[in-house]
């Protein structure tokens, strides 16, 4: 027996995503089924989309920033009941027995997470789906809880890029008197910038466009640096201790290195593709600096950062859209058109096609 | 007045290193007068010599891994007597005043350091003349004392192979239980794993050349891993914390990466030039990796590193030559062709040329 589900798929690397029906699983004892209610769209999703990965599964229904409502949970669930709003974000299972995931990582669990969709269920061998969607299966240990103090269309984007800024401004424990930049202002950036302010560092922005100023301010940052502008950048020499890189497509790092003091760590969480051009090693040897790379957050890193969203009042700044709008949306955020995330309405599925 | 000084110098890029007389200043109140013994032979005087960081001044006397007895002191200098063994390595003064001057981090001086050569003195604004010399003046600030209990011959190596290694190894706290790799065994590698060895950790041998094995167990390594057998990278994937990476020329650090565990560091020590081929940012993203970089190593911290050495046993292991050798020594160099650092015997000076 199986659910079966309306949702919105690609068919292929070229075609645009368009309505889709497909089978998921009767829940298990362990699973939660959630009706989905809201859907942030992400970078990674027009990646996947377009086979960008080398690794896409078709059909594919995309989506990952998930919030809804409980509306069935197996015999074993005690944490979840019918009714609860509740969270999915870019895993669905790990194999919850390697040092990985019983550090509570397992984003890097050394079997590989199984991903919410483009991904193959460990259990059944069958492909993950995700929340372009009216309704999703997950283990209970991959649900999170969603405040009601939240506003559930803005926290969908927390699951994936609230948690992906949140956790290395974290691990790097980033706090009072920290001075930390954030390099690029979409969906990740703009979180990084509200997550960074929020924790008592000095925030600078860095952009390549000088019209970005009053909408960076308003979303945490003390300063905005235009990279583009040699004077600009020699100001900032050695003058932050974190760099959170958001930026989805390869760029030249070695000017934002320069402008790390000694100890000072660049962290890349947009980017999987080869770093071009090239780093010159003199720009970390001369400063003991790095270049490190952090992805998304553990399970229950997320719903920590829920949980401290909730108490802070910080959600993502979205933007609503209709699931016959997805392929618009793609073309949108590929030009940076998006204040700071696209979030789909589930409830239009039920429209006419 | 001056002090009228023999060396050996590359009167340009392209010339071999011979004979030349040059002038050192009259010490300062603060400074220490060195009747040079022995000079250790480093991949960056090559460099230097050649002009390939480009930014020599010639006539050029490399040499900073400096060993010798002091033949004069100035006025306020309380800390060295004639007749002391001492060290110099890669500096000879810094600013003094600044954040990294103040941290132990002279070689980070936020005004720049004043190398050992190849450098222009801060207060005189002449050129610094290295120690492949009969006599060299130094701040007394920038002078280290050598114990009795370490052959001068074999400790002059550690004043920069010595110190670019323990320096990032201590940095990162390697000790009992930590699982390092070392890649390359020239001067620094094999200094690399005499440190990580005496400190505790277990060590590995990255090498492209099966015959490294034996020579690596004698100096320190527990294991031995042959990076170009694809079969023997994937068996140690994720079982390092921290790689410290000596190659002085650029190499493809992805396959090292794969071998960080989760929050693993890969520190270059030897290499200024850009990292060629590109880093795939999917191997520091997932797996919150770091490409860390470290460039020798403060004053105290290089004092430090040479009373341990002292009460450990731990000097390089080199082959004397004498000055009319050196442009074959950097032949043989650039070949690998050494056990595993050259220092030059300065009595050869006194030899006809
Ligand atoms: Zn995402
Ligand atoms: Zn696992
Ligand atoms: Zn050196
Ligand atoms: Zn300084």
């Amino acid at each position: 027996m199986a659910l079966t589900i309306q949702g919105y798929a690609a068919q292929s690397a070229t075609t645009p995503l368009a309505p889709h029906r497909f089978e998921r699983r009767d829940p298990r004892p362990d699973d939660v089924v959630i009706d989905i209610l809201y859907c942030g769209v992400c970078h990674s999703d027009i990646h996947q989309a377009r086979n960008e990965w080398h690794n896409s599964i078709y059909p594919m229904v995309p989506g990952h920033e998930i919030i809804g409502r409980v509306s069935a949970v197996g015999a074993q669930v005690s944490k979840f009941k019918v009714g609860d709003m509740v969270g999915v974000g870019c895993m669905v299972d790990s194999c919850q027995h390697c040092g990985a995931c019983h550090a509570g990582l397992e984003q890097y669990c050394v079997e590989g997470a199984t991903w919410t969709y483009n991904g193959m269920d460990r259990r059944d061998g069958l492909p993950t789906f995700g929340g372009y969607s009216e309704r999703i299966v997950s283990s209970d240990k991959f649900v999170v809880s969603i405040s009601d103090k939240l506003d559930p269309k803005a926290a969908a984007p927390l699951l994936c890029a609230g948690i992906t800024t949140w956790s290395p401004l974290r691990h790097w424990k980033i706090g009072q008197g920290s001075r930390v930049a954030i390099v690029g202002l979409g969906g990740l950036g703009h979180m990084g910038l509200k997550f960074a302010k929020a924790m008592g560092a000095d925030v600078t922005l860095f952009t390549r466009t000088p019209d970005k100023e009053a909408e960076a301010r308003r979303l945490g940052a003390d300063h905005v640096v235009l990279s583009t502008d040699p004077a600009q950048m020699k100001a900032v020499s050695r003058a932050f201790d974190f760099i959170l890189d958001t930026v989805p497509s390869p760029h030249d790092l070695n000017p934002y290195l320069e402008t790390l003091d000694i100890d000072g760590t660049l962290c890349l969480v947009g980017l999987l593709e080869p770093i071009e051009p090239a780093v010159a090693a003199h720009n970390v040897v001369l400063g003991r600096r790095s270049i490190a790379g952090s992805g998304i957050g553990g399970i229950a890193e997320t719903q920590e950062m829920l949980d401290y969203c909730a108490e802070h009042g910080i959600v993502s700044d979205i933007e609503m859209i209709d699931i016959q709008d997805i392929n618009k949306a793609y073309e949108r955020m590929l030009k940076s058109d998006v204040r700071y995330r696209f979030v789909i309405d589930l409830a239009s599925l039920k429209k006419a096609a």
